[in-house]
């Protein structure tokens, strides 16, 4: 693959409503308003976590707050697709131990939409933009059904 | 009411299987054998705080770990309490902002069994031990309900 294709795809999952999604909740929180002028692939970078600079990142800390705000910003943005495709208002919930293990939790109702268990959480991160893009697409579409499939559930 | 129908009464409430497993729960992450001597009715004193006891706790403060500790012993209790009644395997997961605010949340497979919202955290506890009774014995129904009544959705 020349470094051009690699920009195209870059470009084109840019436009994937759960990448602009991720940038609307970390502009959502930018109380001050540092990345007023930064592009969504500019703000979205630090997601992208290879497996060499997984290695150099300790578990044995707590995880800091960056980046568990940005393991919020990915399943926030996951609900609001969740919710833009079916009505269904959601919660998301991040429990993490000091040791990095922990849960990651969409509900509506009584209805768990996403429910993933997180370990070496200070590690939060994907291999390129593309397999952000997938993984949060996926776990959309797996909790759409969901809402869809038990709505009697989540209307409780 | 005399001081001997009160004690008639936590006497009772003592033996209920809720009470008893909120008494395990403590002993079970007891690793330093700190309770092994103590009854019941001391180890679940600290659940006991009246109104104005509450209002003498500063809500400014983070919620202390011994108090946090308090609050998982009571929702897991009551998750205890559902798995002997449904078979039910579940989790729970606390999700405590700095202010004491968040979720109490108990699940299996995609249900959420008991799902509540906290507020002043710092402040949990119960009237007296009847009320801590009362209340852990209705959450632990609504969920084994739930239970049984999705049993679909929980065995996802």
């Amino acid at each position: 693959m020349t470094t051009d294709t690699v920009t195209q795809t870059t470009v084109e999952y840019l436009n994937s409503p759960f990448l602009k999604a991720i940038a609307q909740q970390i502009r959502a929180n930018d109380s001050y308003g540092t990345y007023r002028n930064w592009s969504d692939e500019l703000l979205l970078k630090p997601f992208i976590v290879t497996k060499a600079q997984k290695r150099e990142i300790s578990v044995d800390g707590d995880i800091d707050p960056i980046t568990k705000g940005r393991i919020l910003a990915f399943y926030r943005a996951i609900a609001h697709q969740i919710e833009e495709q079916t009505g269904a208002l959601s919660q998301v919930v991040i429990d993490l131990s000091h040791e990095g293990f922990g849960w990651a939790l969409i509900f509506s109702g009584r209805l768990l939409l996403v429910s993933r268990t997180l370990r070496d959480a200070q590690r939060f991160g994907f291999d390129s933009i593309e397999k952000l893009a997938i993984e949060g697409e996926k776990l959309t579409e797996s909790g759409v059904a969901l809402a869809h499939r038990f709505s009697d559930v989540r209307k409780l």
